[in-house]
C-alpha cells in the first residue's frame, strides 16, 4: 500500500539528502567542504520520523522529516505530515525565549515537512545516558528552566490576549498527535487493544487490577479533560527523557512535534515520570557500577531537583513578567498587591504540582501497559526482574492519580516511591 | 473622524433596509405582502449595534447589523465589525442543539456584516419585563437549559477533539469583544479609569475599599486567568437578562456576539449574578404592585431555579451523550464505571459551582463601580436608595469572590443574599 503524499515529497535518503543540502546556500557554508566531504547518518530511533546527523568539515547539521505514517508500526498506522510544521512553529513561538535550551533552528521546507537545526554535539540523548548510569547534575534543572520560561512567556500571563489566541488556534491544528496522546495516554490503557501490551504474564493480574479500578479510570478520564481544554500555555507535549539532548554542560530540548496549547502540569508531569521510571527500572541495573555508588538515590533526588527549579523559577519568571492580559500586573503595584500576587502565584503552582502528580501517573500507566514503552524497563532481560521493577512504578502511580492531595510537597513523593521499590525489589536484591 | 469600513459595507437605515430585504426572496416570501406594507423600526437599545425589527404581512424577521464603533460611545471606540460573524458561527455550531431557545437563524451577509433571524413575538426583553414586575416562571430554566446543552454538545465531552479543535480555533479569532469582557470585567474596575462611573459620593467610599482590597483584585485576576485560558466549551458571552428575551410560554437568548470557548462557568456567573441584581434593585420599587406580593422572594428563588436545572441537566446530558475524547463512555460501561463516572460529573459541578459564584462576583462588581451599568439599578432616580441597594448587591459580590467555599450550596447563596439585602435597605424600607 503506497500512501498519498503531496506533490513533490519524498523521504530522503542519504544520497538524496546531500544534493539538497548542497543547494541551501546556508546550511552548505555551515556544513563547509565539499557535499562528498559530510558525514550522514540516519539515527531516527523514535517512533515516528527520519532523522538524520550531518557532519560536514566546519560544523554540522540535524535533519527531520516527517513520514506519511508511525514509523514503528509501518504504513498501517498513516500520520499527517503536518507535524513537522508544529515542531517548527514550536521553534519560532517559543524559541526566543529558550535560546541555549533547544538546538538552534535552521530551516524548514514545507514541501518536504523537513526541518533543519544546528547538529548537538557531543550530545546524547539523556534517556540512554540514565540508561548507562550517568550523571548530568544540570540536566534536570535545564529541562525545568525549559518548562518554566514556555509556560510563563507563551501564556496570557506574559502577552497581550490577542498574541496568545493567535498561538491557541495555529496549535489547536497539531490534531494528529494531539489525538494520539489522547488515546494513549488516557484511553487505550484501560481497554484491551492489539496495540497494548505489558510484561506477560507476570503483569496480568496487576494491569487487570488497574482496568478494574474505575476510581482510577475515572482519575485518568479528569486529566484528559483538563488535557483537552485547560490551554494554558505552548507546551513540549512529550518531555520524556528520550526528547532531551544533554552533554557535560549542555542540555537542550528536542522533538517539539507534539507542541500544543494545554496545561503547564501535562509536561511537568511526563517528565517527572520518566525519571521516576528510570528510578524504578534501578533493580534491573543492579551488577552495574553505578548501583554501588548510590545512582538510584541520585535518579530519585533529580525528580525533586526538576520539581524545585521549575516551581522557583515559574513564581520568578510570572512576576518579572506579568505583561499580559491574565493578572495585569498594574493592578498589583502597591504593597499589599505585592503580597496578594505572590499568593495567587503560590496557589496556581499548588495547582500545577497537583496536576503534575497526576499527569505522572497516567503517563506511567500507559508506558508499562499500552503502546509505547520505555528503555528503562525494556533493557531488562528477565522479565520477572522488569515485572517487579514495573509494579513499583505501578504502585507509586495509582497512589498519584488517586490519592495526589497525600502528597503535600514533592519529597512525599521521593519518600513514596523509595517505600514502593523497596517493597516490591527488595526481595529481588536480597537474592542479588 | 470617519472610520475605514470594508468596501460594501453601508450602516442600514430604514429605507435602505427595506429594499435589500426585498432582494432576498426567502426573506421576502416569510415576510408576505409588498415591501412598502413592511413596518421597520430600529430598536437598538444595546451597546454595540443596529437592530430593525421588521413586521411583514405574513410574518416577521429581525436584522441586526455591527456598526464600526462602540454604539453608545460613538466613533471614538472603534470596534471591529466581525463580531457580527462571531454571533451568526454561534448559531452555526450551537444552535443545532438549541432548537426553541434561541431564534432561528435566517441569512448573513458577510459585506454588510448583518444577521437576520426569526422576528420573536409577543416576546419582550426578560430584564425589562424584571423591572415591570413580571413572572416568567419559565425563563431561568429555559436559560439554564440553554447553558447545559451548549456547555455539554460543543465541549469535547461530547464532541471528538478534532471538532472542537476547529470552533476553538475559529472561536479564538473573536478578540475584540473577548478583549471588553479581559478588560470591563476583570481589570478595569480597579483601576481609575474615566469611562469607570458609580453612584457617587454615596458609593465613593466603597469603591474605594474595594480597590484597596488585595485579595479581592487577586480573586478577579485568578478568574481572568480561568476565563482566558479554559477552554471549556462554547459560551454565550454576555448572558445577562438583557440577552434574553420572553413571552408567557418562550424564552429566546439572543445576542451571542461575544461567543468564545471558555469556562462554562462565566456564562452560569454572569446569568446568576444579574438575576441576583434584579433582586438587590427590588427595594427601588418597594412602591409598585409587585413589590406587596412577594415578588422579591420570587426573583431569588430564580436563582436557584436556575442552578438547579442548570446542574440537573448539565449532568443528565453528559451521561447521555459522553461520545467526546474526554471521558470516552466506553472506558465506564460497567457498574462501577457507571458509578464512579457519576462522582466525576458531581466533581465538575462542583467545580462549575464554584467558578459562578466567583464569576458572578466580579460581574457584579464591574456592572456596579465599572462602564456598563445595569438598568435594574439605575433606573432607581434616588440616588441614596440606589446607592444602599448597590451596596448590598456588593457586600454580597465581595464574599462571593473571597470566600467561595463558604457557599456550599446554591441556597446558602440565597440566604446571604436576603440577610445583606435586609441588612442594607432595611432603614429604607422601614421609611417607606
Amino acid at each position: 500500500m503506497a500512501l498519498h503524499t503531496p506533490e513533490g515529497y519524498r523521504a530522503f535518503t542519504p544520497d538524496s539528502l546531500r544534493p539538497w543540502l548542497a543547494s541551501l546556500p546556508a546550511l552548505a557554508a555551515r556544513l563547509g567542504g565539499s557535499p562528498q566531504q559530510w558525514q550522514i547518518s540516519e539515527v531516527g530511533d523514535g517512533n515516528l520520523n527520519l532523522v538524520f546527523l550531518v557532519d560536514g568539515t566546519d560544523g554540522g547539521v540535524c535533519v527531520k522529516q516527517s513520514l506519511p505514517y508511525v514509523r514503528v508500526v509501518g504504513e498501517s498506522w498513516p500520520m499527517p505530515l503536518e507535524r513537522a510544521w508544529f515542531e517548527y512553529q514550536h521553534a519560532v513561538v517559543a524559541g526566543p525565549h529558550l535560546a541555549g535550551l533547544i538546538p538552534a533552528p535552521l530551516h524548514y521546507d514545507a514541501t518536504l515537512f523537513a526541518s533543519v537545526v544546528a547538529l548537538l554535539r557531543p550530545h546524547r540523548v539523556l534517556r540512554g545516558e540514565l540508561l548507562a548510569g550517568q550523571r548530568y547534575p544540570q540536566a534536570a534543572s535545564a529541562v525545568a528552566e525549559f518548562v518554566a520560561r514556555s509556560a510563563v512567556h507563551t501564556s496570557p500571563l506574559a502577552q497581550p490576549l490577542e498574541a496568545v489566541a493567535g498561538q491557541v488556534a495555529g496549535f489547536a491544528a497539531n490534531l494528529a498527535l494531539t489525538r494520539v496522546t489522547a488515546e494513549l495516554v488516557f484511553a487505550d490503557p484501560f481497554e484491551a487493544l492489539p496495540r497494548n501490551r505489558w510484561t506477560s504474564p507476570q503483569l496480568d493480574d496487576t494491569v487487570a487490577a488497574l482496568r478494574a479500578n474505575a476510581p482510577l479510570r475515572a482519575a485518568v478520564a479528569e486529566l484528559g479533560h483538563r488535557f483537552l481544554t485547560r490551554r494554558e500555555a505552548l507546551l513540549h507535549g512529550d518531555l520524556h527523557t528520550g526528547s532531551v539532548m544533554v552533554s557535560a554542560d549542555d542540555t537542550r530540548v528536542i522533538d517539539a512535534e507534539f507542541a500544543l496549547y494545554g496545561p503547564v502540569g501535562f509536561d511537568t508531569g511526563v517528565f517527572v515520570a520518566n525519571l521516576l521510571m528510570a528510578y524504578f527500572a534501578q533493580p534491573g541495573y543492579s551488577d552495574s557500577d553505578a548501583a554501588h555508588s548510590g545512582y538510584a538515590d541520585w535518579l530519585l533526588e533529580q525528580v525533586a531537583v526538576f520539581w524545585q527549579h521549575f516551581a522557583r523559577r515559574y513564581d520568578a519568571l510570572w512576576a518579572a513578567h506579568a505583561s499580559g492580559d491574565a493578572w495585569p500586573q498594574r493592578l498589583f503595584a502597591d504593597a499589599d498587591g505585592q503580597a496578594a500576587f505572590a499568593a495567587g502565584r503560590a496557589r496556581r503552582l499548588a495547582d500545577i504540582y497537583q496536576d503534575t502528580l497526576g499527569f505522572a501517573g497516567a503517563e506511567i500507566v500507559r508506558r508499562i501497559t499500552g503502546f509505547a514503552h520505555n528503555a528503562d524497563f525494556e533493557r531488562i532481560a528477565d522479565p520477572a526482574l522488569r515485572a517487579r521493577c514495573e509494579q513499583a512504578a505501578l504502585a507509586l502511580a495509582s497512589e498519584l492519580l488517586l490519592q495526589p492531595q497525600a502528597f503535600g510537597h514533592i519529597g512525599a513523593v521521593l519518600a513514596r516511591a523509595q517505600a514502593q521499590a523497596d517493597h516490591h525489589t527488595a526481595t529481588l536484591e536480597a537474592a542479588a
